[in-house]
């Protein structure tokens, strides 16, 4: 019988969001700005559907956090993003069996209703990291990073979640860690942060890194390709 | 063709979680001890499963911030909270059919590690409500209120949402709204919310009310009925 698991326990210099001081951090966050953004994204703070889709899951918050309408029928008469609506560029089949890379994450944002930039550590630097942090924390962009969780002595290897606050003070990001069933929203080093991002990723041989998503309602249209890769995607669901 | 909605707007005198005002409300009760459990019920805010699921959708959230472990597996090698694990009491098919009255969730929160205190206008009065709110704002309990949509001038009939927080100083409470496709979080009068509980269930001709739960491990193994009810729960959900 496979052993199970109910959650895990946080790395000691990482600070659960409703313990004490995770709570003292959030108010003087508040106070400061750095968390302006926060509401719209706790208002769609999601759990990752399947356990290979975090890539999906951080798309699902930061999509309808945006308020972006998919223009498709989720359930009822209700237009709403969930993984199942993901359908372009990789297909959900494929998904299951690998995750995604940092520019499939990039596409499938792209093809939903968003503009998307894209930064790695190789081609950025710390400054632009933490410029990006404070323009989500005032609500400009949405973030999601990209990183390894063993840099963090955290279980498991690539991640991907929102961000929902910034610190700036301390220097501490809130990751609105999609993967609810393993780690609560947590306060983590914005330093520490950046340099678990430099890990490559396996998949691609590139480093991680970060997206930052502004809702773009023109993208999807102008987008040709959108149409295209959502069509590819569902044949090889079909197939797979 | 179905005519199908992103999202409705909220009536005038209700409050978006995330507006200006609403910012502001949470910043007030924040201060002033009002939001002190908000934040284990912000870890798990979750979007009901399906359109009927508003009950089960509620205790999802409710039994996670509780940190009840399920105690089986929900995927990979994970044990949490999803509505497919809440199989006692009723029958899955029978909820997509019908949705739930307050007995049933609460006999669904009991068989799944709750104590539970169940609450209705005729039985109770407004500083009971208020009480409840209270306990629930600093921590103590979480309140699952079943409240009638049409009396808050809200689309749709009965309906269960977790309260998320009381600001005692406006008597307004945080309703973090499961149908997020329907409605973002908000801040609601307590007393429209408490005339909006006395609307009588058709199901049972009983009024609707509200549920204070509490973590109580043992409360699931004590209660030889919860396996007889699973049990019952899944044949029915095979014949069905």
């Amino acid at each position: 019988m496979t052993e199970t698991f109910y959650r895990r326990m946080l790395p000691s210099d990482t600070i659960e969001f409703s313990s004490p001081l995770g709570r003292q951090l959030f108010a003087e966050a508040l106070a400061t700005g750095g968390l302006d953004g926060y509401f719209r994204l706790a208002e769609q703070f999601h759990t990752q559907a399947e356990p290979q889709f975090c890539g999906l899951g951080s798309l699902v918050v930061a999509l309808n956090a945006l308020a972006i309408d998919p223009g498709r029928r989720w359930q009822g008469v209700w237009r709403w993003f969930s993984e199942q609506l993901l359908d372009c560029c990789v297909a959900l089949d494929q998904i299951r069996q690998r995750g995604l890379d940092l520019d499939e994450v990039a596409c499938l944002a792209r093809c939903n209703g968003t503009s998307v930039d894209v930064f790695r550590p190789e081609t950025s630097d710390a400054s632009a990291w933490r410029a990006s942090l404070s323009a989500a924390a005032r609500g400009e962009h949405v973030v999601i990073a990209s990183y390894d969780r063993a840099r963090l002595d955290q279980s498991g290897s690539g991640h991907f979640s929102p961000i929902g606050g910034y610190h700036a003070e301390r220097d501490l990001v809130l990751i609105l860690d999609v993967a609810r069933f393993k780690y609560p929203p947590h306060w983590i080093s914005a330093e520490r942060l950046w340099q678990a991002m430099h890990a490559v990723d396996p998949a691609t041989g590139r480093s991680r890194g970060w997206l930052a998503l502004r809702a773009d309602p023109q993208q999807a249209m102008r987008d040709a390709s959108a149409v295209a890769c959502r069509s590819a995607g569902s044949n090889a669901d079909a197939k797979g």
